[in-house]
């Protein structure tokens, strides 16, 4: 017998209206009275519910069904009827309803309203919850219309690894990946750890960027993308970070930091599109019970062209705005400062009014690749600051000159010997590029409204948590 | 100026034929005479090369231009002239070329056949040969066919967690992942390690796979789908096995072992389809230069049933043709016993002639969280058989029955108390599900007719290697 989803009903229901048709899902609601009853049934496939109606003139089993608990799976047959003048739009008249897994009173997700904090504790059965059935449903929405971009644009998506040797950037904190024995570490003669006797015969960490990997497939391939996992040991423990956590990082070559921020812009509205068309309900949803802005905030960012403005440029106006009291802030601006979440969040939702790009950032804030401009003081980056948010992406065009690079490295200390398959793009067929990264996350947090990366991830991993 | 790509010149041609445009790329060859030659460019973004035609008495540069060395990177403008009668289907005759980056002579990709061994010690330039801008091209385009193939059909993508604290199936080889300082690692009284002190405040490892997390997403959205990186510390050194490659498992909830094969037929058929639309100079080349086999037999798989066999069944066959003497075995065959990839072969290439579904096996070789069926003896788990490479899905049908389960679990000696979030979903909503793991870099070189997994993962990981 073919199962019809509840996707399909709220979506074609005069194809279905009338018609006998088997279901199969989960309890959310059940209300008996003495002879009949309506249970919610949640099936997975769409946002709301189905409403069935149990008779007990027509269920040998109705009063087992009465007794069901909140969660308990069954599959259900009869005739659907479209009910016009009620509350819901349709509801199934049930003839048969078969028990597939019962529930019991103790099920952690009662009929009731539990907090974000709870949920946490309860990972595996939160997705039943409404609130996180949307938020996940829009998380994979998310992340396939992120690939459908970028391969409608023909990006070659490519799998950095997520295990290097490499230290590249020498990017603060990084998690260690061992097959030692920490019960016994072989050391050498000197007492330093033996790496020689680890898995890769050296030392080996969690990547924190694909970015160096993927320049030199988009040195073959032109336009490129990682959509991968990517670690920070940071013992922080905020909102906004996570150990693990997902990144996009495009890079485009014979282009610029125009481009790129062109590119940055077009994706952000792509995705945002994406899940207004397909997910309206969840959408809906967000905008009433999370963040009763959201909707107008992203429907403004898609019809609107993103602001630009230099770094130096937003430093004075928020020098001036401090000075004229129209603002104070917690951290004090000056130039050559990185800007912090409360200067960004000012930049973007008091003076310029929609997402912004702020770009030429003082060189010694910002990475050793990044292309150095002709002031020789700033350089070709660009941050995207989000009404709500802050940043959301972060990016550049890279230094193409192998002298100007190489002289950058040796500012910094890094050794050349370390990043030879890094120089080499410059050495053979070097040419602009530029690329961005950004925070899966981030984006998903900015999508739906919810303020803590905790609630965005299927499980968490920060400090101390790395449960199931 | 909107530069035009390579792509857009082979697959609509007509709307370029006369028209001025610009292009940029690399070269891949380049041939001089006195007053003329000719430059073969790639642009990433298409497997063939355009053919640019320099004259002397058009380009200023000419002289400069002639001794350009291949991988330089250029712009060209000129005119697009179609050739029918020519080897190519056009050219470009240059009216300005621009030369982006030089390259030197000692570019280590020279107009000649490099071993793939040679090839892996340059893992950062080979995307630039044909081999491997086919291979990685192809690999890009299947992940996305099945992100495609999933989200069509309504699957939610679950980021299951790489880093994690729990051990399940007790599955072999894991790597450590630690912030500890292995040159003095924090000890206990006892002179165990003090893993509060880690950074998850116990012992972390990377996943060897989502599926026990990605059931519980199953249990709410019905149907869900993995796709990330897998990790296994094992010291071996095959063609077949790299240290951190990339996974697909889907979960079906509702759904038993037939429906589990159907999904995992379906979802070959569909690649394998994508990849002969939507790359077929890419497939021509593999047919070509790496398996004169491949088309027949991927055009084969896509237009043929697949075979199905129980386990039992299959043993018996390869029993009685040994004893026939039709085929001579390394591995002696008996019920009970694993089959090795010498068996996986003879049944799908020789017995079946076609992808083959070898079903029922004994419940000692397989998990513990595959059902159980009625004979006691056998679970209901399938592998799928593909010729040429063997195993290339492995999946089950789950055990859905809370007591079966547990009795299950202590057979085997696992922890009730480790896997509460498992047997949770068994308390509350229980139903049939199944679901399957496809290796993706497997199905790279099932497609692809690559036989050595170094070759279809940009950067390899295996013992003894992490470079870049």
């Amino acid at each position: 017998m073919m199962k019809t989803v509840v996707k399909d009903l709220f979506r074609k229901q005069d194809e279905f209206g009338g018609k006998e048709i088997t279901v199969s899902g989960w309890i959310r609601n059940i209300r008996i009275s003495k002879n009949f009853g309506f249970i919610e049934l949640n099936d997975g496939t769409f946002f709301k519910n189905l409403q069935i109606v149990i008779e007990s003139d027509k269920l040998d089993n109705f009063a087992e069904l009465s007794k069901l608990n909140i969660a308990a799976a069954i599959t259900a047959t009869g005739t659907l009827v479209l009910t016009p003048d009620a509350k819901q739009p349709f509801e199934l008249k049930a003839e048969n309803v078969v028990i597939d897994g019962e529930s019991t009173p103790d099920y952690p997700l009662q009929k009731k309203r539990h907090s974000f904090e709870y949920l946490r504790t309860v990972a595996h059965l939160r997705p039943r919850t409404n609130t996180f059935s949307a938020v996940f449903r829009v998380r994979s929405m998310i992340a396939y219309a992120i690939h459908q971009f970028f391969q409608e644009r023909g990006f070659v998506y490519v799998h950095t690894p997520i295990i290097t040797a490499s230290d590249c950037e020498g990017a603060g904190e990084m998690f260690q990946v061992t097959t030692l024995d920490l019960n016994n570490v072989p050391k050498n003669d000197d007492g330093t750890v033996d790496y020689s006797q680890d898995f890769f015969g050296k030392q080996a960490n969690l990547t924190v960027s694909g970015q160096l990997n993927v320049e030199t497939y988009c040195m073959a391939f032109r336009n490129v993308y990682t959509f991968g996992p990517t670690f920070r040991a940071e013992n922080s423990n905020t909102t906004r970070h996570a150990a693990e956590f997902w990144m996009i990082e495009p890079e485009i070559a014979f282009a610029d930091l125009k481009d790129d921020m062109e590119l940055a812009e077009d994706m952000l509205k792509y995705i945002i599109n994406y899940c207004l068309e397909n997910a309206p309900e969840e959408m809906q949803f967000f905008n009433q019970f999370i963040d009763k802005e959201l909707l107008d905030r992203l429907n403004h960012v898609v019809n609107s062209e993103f602001a630009h403005v230099t770094y130096t440029e937003a430093v004075n106006i928020l020098i001036e705005d401090s000075k004229a009291g129209k603002v104070k802030f917690d951290n004090k601006v000056e130039w050559g400062c990185d800007l912090q979440t409360e200067h960004e969040r000012y930049l973007t939702e008091q003076v310029f009014k929609r997402p912004l790009f702020v770009t030429d950032y003082p060189k010694e804030i910002k990475a050793f690749y990044m292309k150095l401009n002709d002031d020789q003081k700033t350089v070709a980056a660009m941050d995207l600051l989000v009404p709500g948010v802050g940043e959301i992406i972060g990016g550049s065009q890279r230094e193409e000159n192998y002298d100007v690079l190489v002289e950058r490295m040796k500012e910094l200390g890094l050794k050349e010997e370390d990043y030879n398959f890094y120089l080499d793009l410059r050495r053979y067929g070097t040419n602009k590029h530029a690329g961005f990264g950004l925070g899966f996350e981030r984006a998903v947090m900015y999508i739906t409204g919810v303020s803590n990366i905790r609630d965005v991830l299927p499980f968490p991993r920060t400090v101390g948590t790395a449960e199931y």
